[in-house]
């Protein structure tokens, strides 16, 4: 017998899809003449409507971040133990609002949808979007929600980026940027590991150019690689050595090139269960969105200036052991809105446990969250 | 017209293979019949035979570590700027020798040498050789040349690891031990690494299992990316940083998966290079030599053991910026040194390059080098 949902889950929960026919002009140039935002909410919108938080989700995240989807569901969404009643992000408090970005792979128009001009998927043909695109798509599901600011907005990684922009382009709209484990813009090393995730999917003979849909098949040696390399960067050399050292499968070293360590299973296995669950072009254009952020560019390099207007109080966290985004890069922004004299707590955790620890129940962490939502004063 | 060859260079120099028809058994329970070692030599043994250096190289070496192979050749060996009449390792005192691994592509029998019994190309049937093969490998070439004992064994990276294999397989043969850039064996996340290069490699389907030269095709893409991976951890995210940056190929970004980035240009330009001078067959198993490498093993993972019956004076060298093999790795050796009592100094070099300094002529290291083979004594 499966066990009851835990009590301080936000329980059973469904994705709603809403469609905006507003033509969204995009930063590559394209404009979409219509598209799909698929999202959930946790919590109840008050009365004075100032309780809302947006979660903005990374790299490989989707809109399920919390409860189940039905009561069989063993899976939980992705930031469970952080969104529900009476945890970090409380739902008694908070009505909580989670988006699938659009480009994405969960319900959201990306790849995977149909294009009305073609009736085929959209495939490589889909646009690379941007984070500004992304902040942008994500206030017109405000405006639709009735949301005119949110008392957060929260993200961690790739999200935390879009928490950056959201500070910078709706300054009267969010009240709190809690900007997680991420960094203002990529350094030339992970512009190096995404180019290889890239390299890989594309090198894919099944790739065919992005068309795999269309010949039913996909490219999941390239994706099982792109994963591979990711999962290392958002692990430490510490935890990988704690949990797999140098542990063999099989009782001895076997002179082939099959799974002979454990770390060597383990990585496949991440690998293989990624090709199930997520799109190949999709990584694709999330990974160039990644390249491309850097919100200081139109302010030659300088993050103070492009930081200056914003208006939120900011949250700034960052994990010791983290060195995709390190805790030097949270830094940058620190120091960049310090130098604007904006209101900014930072906090370095301390975890051995990589850029994943975002993720994680790490105690400290969460009830360093918790502490600043409940500070934040909302109305009935 | 091209420049002369430099008056500091070994000059014009000529590979030597040796034929051994002693049976080799090698750790993987593979009896090798008969194979032949490529190698090259430089400067002149002397009547006393002791001043006798044998060069290990690393990962992707070969035997051509200094000179040129003629008139017209304008890229030296691999270490010209350490080996040279008057250089760190003055090949006015010293014999130097350096030979091609066995399982290497450089002309040692390897995966690229026919099978005598088949009449094909070894390709993967090729066994898994391992660093204690290679040290033994290597002392039945110095009984060839008659070298009783080396004056010095110095390697980087794997060839470290060579080198600290002599000193324990061959107590009595090597006198001096210079153990660069190298590690008492792999860390988790360097194990990772090497498996997402394999993977590369034997999931392009012109791998064919390995017998790909039957088809005459190369793994291209796979070797591509595996030597792009291995790129990136040769190189600090410093120096990525100082040398590209975020840096453009053209005038502005392109919203496409081509080159963008100066970083992609460069990594794509390393993979392709390699792929024309390198086989996938020893990149496979080199690495795994890498990973199954580790002396401390027979001894319950005890370094210090391992190391006791050493008889050779010690350098260890590391650069500050490795993350590959970082300056912590070396210090294990130089503690298990010391906890034995051992003749060994130890020096961190800072440099910005990487794991890549080792091959660098960074002044302050090739200082050390020199003034630590000056001591040597050697006779007439």
């Amino acid at each position: 017998m499966l066990d009851p949902i835990p009590a301080d889950s936000v329980g059973l929960v469904s994705p709603r899809t809403q469609h905006f026919d507003t033509p969204l002009a995009l930063d590559c140039g394209v404009v979409l003449d219509g598209y799909d935002i698929c999202f959930e909410t946790y919590g109840t919108l008050n009365e004075a409507q100032d309780n809302a938080v947006l979660v903005c989700h990374a790299l490989t995240g989707d809109h399920h971040a919390a409860g189940f989807h039905s009561e069989n569901d063993r899976k939980p969404g992705w930031w469970d133990n952080c969104i529900g009643p009476g945890k970090a992000l409380d739902t008694d408090r908070f009505f909580v609002v989670c988006p699938n970005n659009l480009g994405g792979c969960g319900g959201s128009t990306g790849p995977l949808a149909i294009n009305p001009q073609t009736n085929k998927r959209y495939g490589p043909d889909f646009p690379i979007v941007t984070v500004r695109d992304w902040v942008e798509s994500q206030a017109r599901l405000a405006d639709v929600l009735g949301i005119e600011s949110w008392a957060a907005v929260m993200g961690g990684s790739l999200g935390g980026m879009q928490v950056l922009q959201w500070a910078i382009d709706y300054p009267a709209r969010i009240r709190n940027a809690l900007v997680i484990a991420a960094a203002p813009r990529l350094s030339t090393q992970n512009i190096a590991f995404n180019e290889i995730a890239r390299q890989a999917i594309r090198s894919d003979p099944n790739f065919r150019d992005g068309h795999y849909y269309e010949h039913d098949v996909v490219p999941e040696h390239g994706l099982k690689l792109a994963r591979m390399v990711g999962h290392i960067t958002y692990l430490s050399d510490d935890v990988l050595h704690t949990r797999f050292g140098r542990e063999l499968s099989g009782s001895k070293i076997g002179f082939g090139f099959g799974v002979e360590f454990e770390i060597e299973s383990y990585l496949r296995h991440q690998g293989e269960a990624f090709v199930g669950r997520f799109d190949a072009n999709t990584y694709l254009l999330m990974t160039r969105s990644l390249d491309y952020f850097d919100p200081a560019q139109k302010f030659d390099g300088d993050l103070t200036a492009a930081l200056r207007e914003c208006q939120a109080r900011f949250l700034v966290v960052s994990f010791t052991s983290d060195w995709r985004f390190s805790p030097t890069r949270s830094r940058e922004i620190v120091r960049a809105l310090l130098d604007c004299d904006h209101d900014v707590s930072y906090v370095d955790i301390e975890s051995e446990l990589g850029h994943d620890s975002f993720l994680l129940p790490i105690p400290q962490y969460h009830k360093i969250l918790q502490t600043y939502f409940n500070r934040i004063e909302i109305g009935t």
